[in-house]
């Protein structure tokens, strides 16, 4: 078997590669631990993994092949981001010292805050000014080690806006090293135009918005933000089902500030996933799990929005249901592009273990955005996305917090960032 | 006036040199802020400061002085970390795992672990095994803005190992480009071989320890762990007033788990900091305020251990007390190095604004831990400390979190640390 990549030398290879996906209950403690771990590739696909010498027994490397040497140190596979909103006009760090001020959303809104103001700026915007922001984001994502990304539209909410976002998010999936899922989600919020007629937009996104992104094959799912106040049950319902009709699989934003059914309809649609369900209702819980709907949970967005009472994880996890983090990254509730500042807050504040921490980071964050053919585990025809740690113990990603531990990451087999600061002292 | 070193092209340079020293109130929002600013320094001191065509015209640049465009960015003082635990002999991830999965810290004890842990691997390990540990954490602070910290002994226990302990302290302060404030903390805990003499320990302490860290000159401050269960009021009393008559200033862990008459104390003592605070009562909210002792408030802890209760700094702020933050970077409750997502948490948590939590981070930090004639501000005299981050605005420090805002690194009118990191992709 050639190859033409391999990572030798991991004191620690955790390969995640150990068990039905999406994996549930204690399955989210196994890692698939291989000590003194070994990564083969060729083409960008790993042709080998397991123990050093049994890889290099597998192989014939070519002689101009990517060898890199981890040191002794932890390799898991690259992390995976699947819930993000990465491509917008500009940041709202005005807004986050009003609202930390105390200021209501109603004053936020009036002085020009608010989702609206980052609809406004992103219909301006020229798609060359959304693909720069967006490159910048991913970049940043690499190197903290993502290397697959699910990112929403849902700042235009005007057929030609949304088609804009979902074209930016499909040229940076072509030119970018991170892997970038695409995701329609015109059912955001309601546009001014449509705010008295919010049926009105619930017909438009059904009859011109799906058809138009459909045939554009712009978008892997659907997505909508089922709240009080934004969509209804029923509104998500009629959206989620002609997209699936459409050839798009649903996603829902649940029950994050009330419990509103938004997991039950998750559950009664078998969609991919239901994200937040920081308010979700024990039979929401209950309906998550018997559907096997993946729970994206998102931590990030519950600090940096003020609240104290985050998602229950352990609730969700206790009953079966498979559990997946993400940075929610956006510039109006969680500006972060990094995963591990989300793995801490998942054993911080959600109770996650470090192991189920790094599941949901990995292979159920690979299921959650529907890249689990590809991505998520280490294992024989998977994508060579490898993340090389400053650190040997994957403890140590959510205990060490708010800094870096990323050495080196490694996309299809090349390495796409290599931690070597000028360091004058 | 001759110089060797202009930072340039400042897009806003906050200087924080706009009261007095400590801020209070609504003095904690004056950044001092100059539009288009310049800082020219010779031999590591600041020479000029403001807008750029005065200093420029103020000052006389060497022909081989270092001159860095800031290229329309913010530019701020250097971060000070003003609680530090930063020279430990090993990281505690294990243990974290441990607390996430509910076991108690008697549990934890059992195993091997708890703060006793430290001590015992701290004892057995050599002067230069502690160097390299510090070293690293002192860079990677570097590398997160942090130009000066406060670091305390208190993992030695014994008269031998607390001498280790500051002696490492004070050879990082001489090495390093990070300035260093040593804290003789021998009331950390006490160690096994005292746990049935308690105040056999304190009158150690006092007799033996105090004359011996004085004698070597190797402490500014000395601090005590007042807390229920570990150093009773009456003995801390015992230890600070001790140290004070050998020219040791006090300094507090105060009411961390429980109200427990620390901040009280702390007030009686005039001590110049109370720390962590998280259970302060409303009188000890007032003593702090008469006597002007700093409140060092450390979020990242309360975050680490999975609390969701933070100390009042709304109270502090509105009653009047001068408000530090710090990381208490230490392997057992709060491993990071990074005061950007210490000043996200203060921001997000503890509802300071992100000026607030800027001045908290740089003037009274500095007062915090007795460096404000050196830094914490920039103005003629000052150290050329100084950050110059990638962001505009210094809102978006709190707001963009979990990241590495800082683009360069000046301590002392030198570059220390440059972001280039290789980018493949």
């Amino acid at each position: 078997m050639r190859a033409d990549f391999l990572l030798r030398n991991a004191g620690e290879l955790l390969t995640l590669a150990c068990g039905p996906v999406p994996r549930t209950g204690a399955a989210m403690r196994d890692l698939g631990s291989v000590p003194g771990g070994a990564v083969a590739a060729h083409h960008g696909s790993i042709v080998a993994v397991g123990r050093e010498r049994d890889v290099v027994a597998t192989v014939e490397l070519d002689d101009d092949a990517t060898v890199v040497d981890a040191k002794g140190v932890l390799v898991t596979p690259g992390l995976i981001d699947s819930h993000t909103h990465a491509v917008f006009a500009r940041t709202r760090e005005r807004e986050f010292a009003m609202r930390v001020e105390g200021r209501s959303y109603e004053e936020i809104a009036e002085s020009g805050g608010g989702i609206r103001s980052s609809v406004r700026a992103f219909r301006e915007a020229s798609e060359d000014e959304l693909l720069e922001v967006g490159r910048s984001t991913l970049t940043r994502m690499l190197s903290y080690g993502t290397t697959t990304a699910e990112i929403k539209s849902g700042y235009g909410l005007s057929t030609e806006s949304e088609l804009k976002a979902l074209r930016v998010i499909g040229k940076l999936g072509e030119e970018h090293a991170v892997r970038v899922v695409p995701t329609f989600l015109g059912a955001h919020e309601f546009p001014d135009e449509w705010r008295d007629n919010r049926d009105g937009y619930v017909d438009h996104i059904i009859e011109e918005m799906i058809p138009a992104v459909s045939a554009a094959g712009l978008a892997r799912f659907c997505d909508v933000f089922c709240e009080k106040g934004v969509f209804s049950v029923e509104q998500s319902r009629r959206v989620l089902e002609a997209a699936r009709a459409a050839g798009m699989e649903p996603k829902l934003h649940a029950d994050e500030l009330h419990p509103f059914g938004a997991a039950e309809l998750a559950g009664e649609l078998r969609a991919r996933s239901a994200d937040h369900l920081v308010c979700v209702s024990d039979d929401g819980v209950r309906a998550l799990a018997a559907a096997g709907v993946t729970a994206v949970l998102l931590p990030g967005t519950t600090l940096s929005l003020g609240k104290s009472a985050y998602a229950p994880a352990r609730k969700l996890i206790e009953e079966g249901v498979p559990v997946a983090l993400a940075t929610d990254c956006n510039p109006g509730s969680s500006m972060t592009e990094s995963m591990q500042i989300i793995m801490s807050l998942a054993s911080m504040a959600l109770r996650m273990t470090p192991a189920e921490a790094l599941a949901a980071a990995t292979v159920n964050a690979a299921w959650a955005c529907g890249t689990e053919d590809v991505v998520g585990m280490l294992e024989v025809g998977k994508a060579a996305d490898l993340v090389v740690w400053e650190v040997d113990d994957h403890r140590a990603i959510p205990y060490h917090y708010g800094v870096n531990l990323v050495r080196k990451v490694v996309a299809g087999g090349v390495v796409v960032r290599d931690r070597d600061e000028t360091l004058v002292v």
